[in-house]
């Protein structure tokens, strides 16, 4: 459906050809400073080739708040929002009518709705994320107003071209975590067009994308997401872990073929060993505990444990290419579709507030659980722990007596 | 929370420690028979080196049907299962009450809940998955019964093990696919205790996981499901997408880091003009289109297109291991952690069950879906397609225009 | 939440000082022909004295659809529709700042929200019925075209003017249920202002309202509801029977204190052996069962009987009066409050239109629901009845049996 | 579907002829102390003739919590429970299989899920409110815990004998005001076995119940609950204001057929001016505001306003009675059914905890919402009042120039 989320909860609506595309979104806590301005920049970067720290000449995809604030307050009402779409008119008869585009929505939409529309493929693309960022940067005003919680998305693909090694695991690599824990959208947006935090390895990203755009082909990537100062406790197990409903949001991206979190598919090659984070004594706070690393990607059975939640998203290359392609007739004849236009040979630029919005909205939706949660265990007094919390001094002796135990053992 | 799906809907219990673990599952389709026997042998299959086929000698995990069924029968009404645990009681006093587990669930569920408690982790146990294995396989039944649906999951990697080349992709190799399109339950078993369906690589995975056992260490690996016989038109955008699905209900399985779909993360790296499927007419069915190739893993634009979903889940290393580890207490104090007891060295051979379980809980939960959809619309009379509908000679005509206009671009 | 409704789920936004009012329709079936004058017809009959029969020469409150549909087809996407209000600016400083107004929405936005606002009170007007009468609209000729339901309200009480004496039980009385099987939306809009389909009452109705209107003051009522041409078997046990969906629908509606259905309150008093509905043939179709009375409401057990439904809903009379009242400030000081400007006497007859389309969302919904059961159902083949059933000869020997038993019993 | 709830969230199994009834509760707070003696004491007044407060020498429908319980703590994971069925085996063949049941789930069962089953009337029976009432107790006891909240339910009338003239509107008057603000369920089952708070009318009650069991006939009643110590803010507008779940809970329960809360159906002939509920100083609590009556029911727009809840049901009589009734077979022949056995005359004396447990699962689900947003609102600061908030002083200037109008407008 079109609905995402519990208690944050962000509806949709809205494809290529139609008047608007918009959302509301409901559960929004009230009292909290609100107007378009705080919205737009990530809409403005969706757009091809924007920062959101320039002005933004164009003055395209304009979000206009309707309902659930007032002098700038929000109410704790429903938030309506909307963007006009300027060519409403479904374009003229084309190749398109005949052929399904391979690896795009146009057939499918068909087999599920019964209904060939033009506007029907058009749900299925870009334009319909607008209403998610335009969600998601509320959530994330509250979270960092509330919480200090950043999220940072980047490039760390295009094609072959990767930002590291892929074939490392980059978990525990020390300039991939100092990387995570330094980096801005300011960093990012000055990495323009690419938006990948490397110049030499951006300018080549750049290259790459326009050799495909030159054949009219297309090319995928990886987009890599870091969210900082997550309270620990987040996550709904067992079936709304944090990092289901993180790879649930990420894969419902149009082009995404993949998630990954923490050390992800290659941390499955290091053994428990290696790949455990031990704890620490937490930096700053001495009721919490940190750990020493992060192969985690800041989750342990579903909750976050308070470091920084990272993971990577795959983007394949876009479907609708301009070279010829060899397919069949929306009934069954052989013959060549070449589809018209400018297309984007590569999304994953673009993709960067996209997944920011959608990492957001989880962690919104996350938080205002958690906080019922404790205050609903506040209510009672003390919450009593089930087995007995050891102090300091009866915690060493009984430490000194598992140390014995190992001894015995040999170990 | 603990429910998972909208119309066939799971809502599950149950910790290590406690009386029972146990489901309740609303929703399914009255009339189909249903015995125990046809849940038992996924139940089984979840226990160490077991498999389907073999008349289970070990009585343990026997699934009770408490409700919902009459001579056999389902009646509509919801489902109700346990499975009684065996061991009731928390353990002794040990080294984890002064330790939480690194990579583990015991430090965030304290977090959480604010409750210290055994049986807390237990809820981020393996034991949990036991409510999952039996409601899916009362999902596998009725796609069997219905569609004749064919899930199949297989371990795929096991540490640097691999049993197809990671760094090609192998979503167009003919002898993935054909592996995709033959694999059985059956002969995934028969390659028993490490189900990876190749006798020389299943061998050195099993070698791989003994040195680890014997290292009192873990290893990770990898588990790829194939789902054939998927009726197109499956999956709701934009955001149930159905592999946005699939990713969620992957990621809440404990101890996974990772999913992809069709070509997944290697894929970013094929130009459009490879990783586009193109269509080719339908082998049996003239009113549906085929494609050629099957990079998507059996969805475009978030729907099934009839071809086989295919997806792999990466499982980290097992956090609990008895090797001994540098940590922190929950004060806060330096020590060394060394878990006592038999401890699995590597998930991904029990995880085979729990994997075809979850895809089923999602497959199903979308039949019902778009049965309904299909169901409403037929209701409606023929539906309008709202571009006209070419008949074959006017398309072929249009066709040739459109190749008209290709030459005339140079194409 | 703002949401109402899991297959045809409505999500509204809005309040008296913003924008625009409006909602997201997701899950109508796709294509059904659907343009804005569908909808136009009972938003007029939702503003005060307008038929849905005569031309509105007010072009007030006019809907646009955003999405969803493309040449008057619905595409089975999400369908956004929005009403421009008029004034958007707050009003000036005024009483209402110092008095909550009693028995008004005022005193607990501002307990639950923490932010006083005058578009928050806004949220509990009758302006955000708006979105539901939109999305109710959908959902009736939905209704109307796959099922012919026919959903028909009207006023049957103002203060103590009853259409029917409320002392009897109409559930049984045959004029009742004569009205009930005829009245169409028509007939009611002839009745105008009042909506009572009864010259004489709805006369003295209207002079009570005039009276009350003149001294300032406010008097509620009653509407009844029928619903015919309802297919047996919606609703869902056990929590969502299809009369706990219409309760929470209709209280849900601003200034509702009541909901009753069939013989409701005063078919308390009646014996089961003069309450229950003896099944007769079914009048039609031999595989059908009718009942010879309808007591029930169309409803046994939670799910529908084929009968139709009819419902009363109590609608107190409205909170903001000029009549001045000895009340208290928001600060806790004594004083008066008399609200200026003109208020609605008394809100049943514009009520209507409302409670048809909550009555229409919570009858699509189950619709949907039951269509998903009986398509997952049919699919597995004819469905197994798990005692056995009888044929025709075979029931007369059971009955003959049964009979001798009971004369044997002497009864 | 059988679910019920949002944050405390309750799924239910179970029908007469099974091996057990039960529930799963998902959202109870961590860290309250709750046992089986915790929630036996309700389950023990749902069996006929018992009282909370004498022992129960019948040991039956013992509840057993499997899960989401350490050392009689809860752990915050979900609490499985269940009781076990004593007679699981379907009666033998009997008229029921030849006769649907007048006014009962027989038919309507058949017609929804197309099996035709014992078990299936079973899950519309009585004996499916286990779950519920086992459920209700655990949240009685945090809302007793955390707020201090009251529930008590009384039979308020059987057939036409009632405790309160039904023709006043008894919200206003003293007498019942007082009952509503002292009855406890001590009290209520002092008055053995009807539960009406008055022994004069509760003997009539009692006799009138005799007289339709001698007579193998049955007859309904009404049941009024008060919920006490509620906090102001609980609701959930614009769809789920408190009032709406609250009708949505009790008319999920079976048998019943109306509901009306506060002033409810009388009201609704009362004028605004009297109906009104006058803000006056909280006796208490100088922050908040208290009202001089309470026709609203505690409830004002949807929302809580800090004043006790109440509210009425009405059950209608049961439809399974002895008496001989001409009716129809499930193959369309006439004939007469007259059920075997000893079946309830009247449900309303043993609704009581029913009652009590689904206000107690409304209130619950709402408390954890309301302390979600409050939480959430806090993190922000100081909310932010989009009107300014006068002092004192300043109303006082502001209410003198209010009233200059009104007498300048004469009022």
């Amino acid at each position: 459906m079109s609905t995402f989320g519990t208690l944050f909860r962000v509806t949709t609506y809205g494809e290529s050809h139609c008047k608007s595309v918009g959302c509301i979104v409901d559960g929004c806590p009230p009292g909290m400073e609100l107007i378009e301005a705080d919205i737009q920049p990530q809409m403005t970067r969706r757009r091809p080739g924007q920062s959101a720290l320039t002005t933004p000449r164009d003055e395209k995809d304009l979000v206009q708040i309707q309902s659930g604030t007032e002098y700038g307050v929000t109410l704790g009402t429903p938030i309506g929002m909307l963007v006009r779409n300027e060519d409403q008119r479904p374009k003229d008869y084309s190749e398109m009518d005949i052929y399904p585009r391979p690896s795009h929505a146009d057939w499918t939409y068909l087999q599920k709705y019964g209904v060939k529309a033009r506007s029907g493929g058009g749900r299925s693309s870009a334009r319909e994320t607008i209403g998610r960022v335009a969600a998601g940067a509320i959530a994330e005003k509250y979270l960092a107003l509330a919480h200090n919680i950043e999220i940072v998305a980047f490039v760390s693909s295009v094609g072959p071209i990767h930002l590291f090694d892929p074939e490392s695991t980059p978990a525990s690599e020390p300039a991939f975590q100092k990387l995570l824990s330094t980096i801005t959208r300011q960093h990012v947006d000055s990495f323009l067009p690419v938006r990948c935090p490397d110049t030499v390895i951006a300018e080549k990203m750049a290259d790459l994308i326009a050799q495909y755009r030159d054949k009219k082909d297309s090319i995928g990537g990886t987009v890599t997401c870091v969210i900082r100062n997550v309270p620990a406790g987040l996550g709904e197990p067992c079936f709304d872990k944090i990092e289901a409903k993180l790879a649930h949001a990420m894969l419902s991206i149009p082009a995404t073929k993949g998630f990954e979190v923490g050390s992800g598919f290659k941390g499955t090659e290091i053994p428990g060993s290696k790949h455990n984070d031990m704890f620490i004594p937490h930096p700053t706070d001495p009721l919490q505990l940190a750990t020493a690393t992060n192969n985690s990607g800041g989750i342990q059975g579903g909750i976050t444990n308070g470091e920084s939640i990272y993971f990577k998203v795959a983007f394949k290359s876009p479907a609708t290419i301009s070279v010829p392609q060899e397919t069949t007739s929306y009934s069954g004849e052989p013959g060549t579709l070449a589809a018209k236009g400018r297309h984007d040979p590569c999304v994953v630029p673009r993709a960067i507030p996209i997944v920011e919005a959608m990492a957001a909205l989880v962690v919104m939706d996350m938080v205002l659980m958690q906080q019922s949660r404790e205050a609903s265990r506040d209510m009672l007094g003390k919450a009593k722990r089930v087995i007995p919390e050891l102090n300091k001094e009866e915690e060493k002796v009984a430490m000194k007596v598992a140390e014995t135990v190992l001894e015995a053992q040999g170990q």
